[in-house]
């Protein structure tokens, strides 16, 4: 076996061309091994391997610099510089992140996660290179759909004015994560279909030479081109054609499936995406009954509807009333606000750790214009996603501070629907709705009417007031039953808001009450319990905010971050306790 | 006179030809007048009277809808739209915003002050039209400099791909604020030398349809190329080529200068900037000089360089260790963080409501990568710039509660020079560093090290400890005094961080304090106080945080913002007085 013996780049210029190509099988079989044990990004991985193999058979690096947007296309980078034993070693799978990480080696320079970032990361290093009077080559891999975020576009406008060595690398593979939106795709058709001469280039009208691969999966063709760039005193695009899902068959042909893949069964390509409800199986079902009721909603996504369940059967049937802008989340911010204020009633869906691009546009072409569009936060909370590059946990601290915007956290299904009733449909402010990665159902009538920041209180005790925020409510209520424990009746309350306070009922706990806590599955800095605390500030009542530590948490798993943010139950009863005078 | 009775769009259509100049000439001289008197966006709006008659002649607001990016263009735009007298009457100068204000017009759809907006809030209009079945033109005007934001790109991009009447007019007077950035330019500059022949054409590679105007100050040539893509059913770019300043020749020759301008001298051309010293002119000393001391030091803005006193000459003579990327915040901060990374000592600068755009730009790219850049956040607070869409109120709570970033909050000039020192010199994590619109003096040593958070008290008194954050820690004297007044001899403390806790020294002020007071200049939801109240809120430390109410305020003084924020000392140790036991 060859991949065994790269220990690092260097070993991988000592390969013949059959060897090359031998290496290119072995890395293939590895990764769909490996994707199968463990899930992980599979389809875009698939499709990189040659080009991988050669810019690290053309470059050196790491003088020269290769850096990966979102990075989630390095396993075969990771393959060649050191950590092939994390791929081919069943024991050793866990050694390495899914994404760049420049802890774990020094051929990669950024930790990344969100799209369309590595052409100005790369640029930096280039422009950094030159103060310093340094050599080297810097190259950014982008894949194209990626290109449809401004981030990138203002790294490749910029870039395509200097006069010095900067290679872009864009993976062509025809697709986003879902199919690719933007009129840009067109012309990348283009040039496709005319092997690279197309008159509409966008690459070239930002200023950069060009020259195009047709045989993206064919080592020596692209081996030639980067040695064609190598050194280049200008900035140049290598545009090269891919094949998305490569070399295992169930992947080439369903794609967007295979984009980021649950562990699967080889042989027959089914997937193991676990059963019962979920959350984007819930919003599917019910943005497909709200389009169908009412030809005024309009349903937004930013190139992952799988999200809210939207793929290509509910695409197709939603119809004019569904929009995928692409990757471009803040066109996709600014495109809600103008829907609602045309009157229509949009609805913008995204995960929580991509709402983060869309700050200026949440604040200034929504909120400050109060254009009553509708946003879903989805995968919010620590107990999702966790790597550090796409953590969900600080969208309450970013969104909750802006005026104008309701931010509403229901504690379960039911709520949450109740809560989308009413932002659709009102034509008062711009709502958004933090939908949490477990499912949770809960009895009972929930309000029909969101129109003004009021808390709930769901059971009335005395003493010790819980305010659970959110998915959190199930575990403000295990407060409750541990305070019960210990002979104290606490009062419950489902804030619902995390954008205000509600201060007559806040103002009504000081009869009876010495101690408020706080709950909320997310940081604490700048969050909901601090303005708890600091409606407070002047009163005797005692204030615990409980959520997580400030932090980039890397991988580390829900029940740590429970347990040392001091969040279970029994943790919070006791530290709740002792404050009782 | 034509202009005076203008009452509404419908008066344009029934002028000849002739009459047009007239009125384009008679909108010139009001503009001329009213701005070197109020001062404003002066040489953007003479240059852009040509194409807003045009517009208004061939289409028909408010059916057909004209949205402005950015919308500091827009002046002729109102005096053409029932609201001429607040540029002719001197008395009622005051009338109108600076901006597009729906709340002034029907004509008016969006209040926008950011750029590059322009592109999706338009087409947000443009859908919702289709969705209803409804017709009619809308028109996105946008400059070219807003071109080189990423969010108008996305909004290209997306509208690419539509079939449906989206017109898209790129007033491109060959500059951005400063000079043009981008390789965009050299393209634009191609199509402008060909007469929009050029191959090189990025409106086309998107997916537009396209026509060139080389005589964009001609109001028939304007006309004749609006009416001919008047109802287009598809997207389509009128690229107008216009002269900035047009018609008053010190805008012409200085259009940097002029593209905002203070009240000025109608004959000689001079604006009255103002005297004494400005953050602008100490910034501009102290990085000329950082830059001279040291090869490593790249200064970065994005297109507003004279906001730290870069003019040509400053520009000229920093060389290749200053980079303008245009208006292109995102990359702005990416880069800086590549910068850093490749070991070279970036440090940008952008005024407090701008820094907004790159929220998650500061998280992934720059701090949970933790490289060491230095940013400098201008015009901060609320004593600034006040129009609700350039609002400097937000940035503690937007950064203050993302991981690894230091907020610095220096009290005056000579304590905001030792804390950039430290930073552009430290490598532990990314520093930002509040630089206030007040300049002000203090005497004494200051810190060279800030790598930890500690809280720094000047003053060391009892029962009351007032927390004051950068330019408010005056303010915080100013309620010293007043207390002292009072028989109270307050401590007084300058927290430097906006970012952290000094838990040890707020720890130690139990002993001997009962009421804490903060001071920030911003708004207090997400900000310092409140992390401040959490702190306490196991204590029996009453806790009054201070500063603004969330809000988008509108064009409020500073003087009437703290009476109703009850921010003046008098008020603050009234409330503080009150909370005494």
């Amino acid at each position: 076996m060859i991949l065994e013996n790269i220990k690092s780049p260097a070993d991988v210029k000592k390969l013949k061309a059959t060897e090359l190509d031998t290496l290119a099988t072995e890395m293939r079989q590895a990764l769909i091994q490996k994707i199968s044990r463990c899930g992980g990004h599979c389809a875009p991985n698939l499709g990189i391997v040659e080009a991988t193999i050669a810019l690290h058979y053309v470059f050196e690096s790491p003088k020269d610099k290769i850096v990966y947007d979102v990075s989630h296309q390095s396993y075969s980078h990771k393959m060649l510089t050191g950590r092939a034993e994390a791929f081919l070693n069943e024991n050793k799978y866990g050694s390495v992140t899914g994404y760049t990480e420049p802890n774990e080696s020094e051929h990669d320079h950024f930790m990344v996660g969100h799209t369309s970032t590595s052409v100005s990361l790369a640029l930096g290093l280039a422009t950094a290179r030159d103060i310093k009077g340094e050599k080297g080559n810097v190259i950014a891999v982008i894949g194209d759909g990626s290109l449809s975020g401004g981030e990138a576009f203002e790294g490749l406008d910029n870039a395509g004015e200097y006069a010095t060595n900067f290679i872009v690398v864009v993976n062509d593979n025809e697709m986003s994560i879902a199919e690719n939106h933007g009129g840009l795709y067109g012309s990348l058709a283009e040039l496709r279909a005319t092997n690279g001469k197309s008159e509409n280039n966008y690459f070239k009208s930002l200023g950069f030479d060009y020259i195009y691969v047709e045989q993206g999966n064919d080592i020596q063709a692209l081996i030639a081109a980067f040695t064609q760039v190598k050194d280049s005193s200008k900035p140049v695009v290598v545009h090269i054609h891919t094949l998305k899902g490569k070399g295992y068959s169930f992947a080439e042909q369903n794609k967007e499936g295979f984009h980021w893949s649950a562990p699967f069964n080889i042989e027959t390509g089914v997937v193991d995406w676990g059963s019962g409800e979920s959350w984007s199986g819930i919003l599917s079902n019910y943005l497909m009954a709200k389009i169908k009721a009412d030809p005024n909603v309009v349903v937004i996504h930013s190139a992952v509807p799988a999200g809210i369940g939207f793929f290509a059967p509910q695409r197709k049937e939603a119809g004019k009333q569904f929009i995928d802008v692409g990757i471009a989340e803040e066109h996709a911010v600014a495109l809600a606000s103008g829907l609602a204020k045309g009157g229509a009633k949009p609805i913008y869906s995204t995960h929580s750790t991509f709402i983060q691009r869309t700050y200026d546009q949440l604040s200034q072409d929504l909120c400050a214009n109060n254009n009553p569009a509708t946003l879903l936060i989805t995968m919010s909370g620590a107990d999702g996603m966790n790597d550090t590059t796409h953590l969900c946990i600080f969208d309450i601290a970013m969104m909750s501070n802006i005026p104008n915007l309701a931010y509403l956290c229901p504690t379960c299904v039911e709520e949450a629907k109740a809560m989308m009733d009413y932002a659709v449909d009102q034509t008062k402010c711009p709502m958004a709705i933090r939908i949490p990665n477990s499912v949770a159902h809960r009895e009972g009538e929930f309000d029909k009417d969101y129109s003004k920041v009021t808390y709930k209180i769901d059971k009335l005790g005395s003493k010790v007031a819980i305010i659970a925020l959110g998915d959190f409510y199930k575990r403000g209520e295990a407060v409750a039953s541990e305070l019960a424990k210990r002979g104290i009746d606490a009062t419950v309350i489902n804030p619902r808001f995390a954008s205000g306070v509600d201060a007559e009922l806040l103002e009504s706990l000081k009869a009876n009450h010495q101690v408020v806590v706080t709950l909320e599955n997310g940081v604490t800095a700048g969050g909901f319990g601090q303005k708890i605390a600091t409606f407070y500030g002047d009163a005797s009542m005692k204030v615990l905010v409980k959520g997580l530590k400030k932090e980039f948490y890397d991988k580390v798993s829900f029940e740590d971050l429970c347990k040392s943010n001091r969040l279970n139950p029994e943790q919070i009863a006791e530290d709740v306790t002792s404050m009782l005078s």
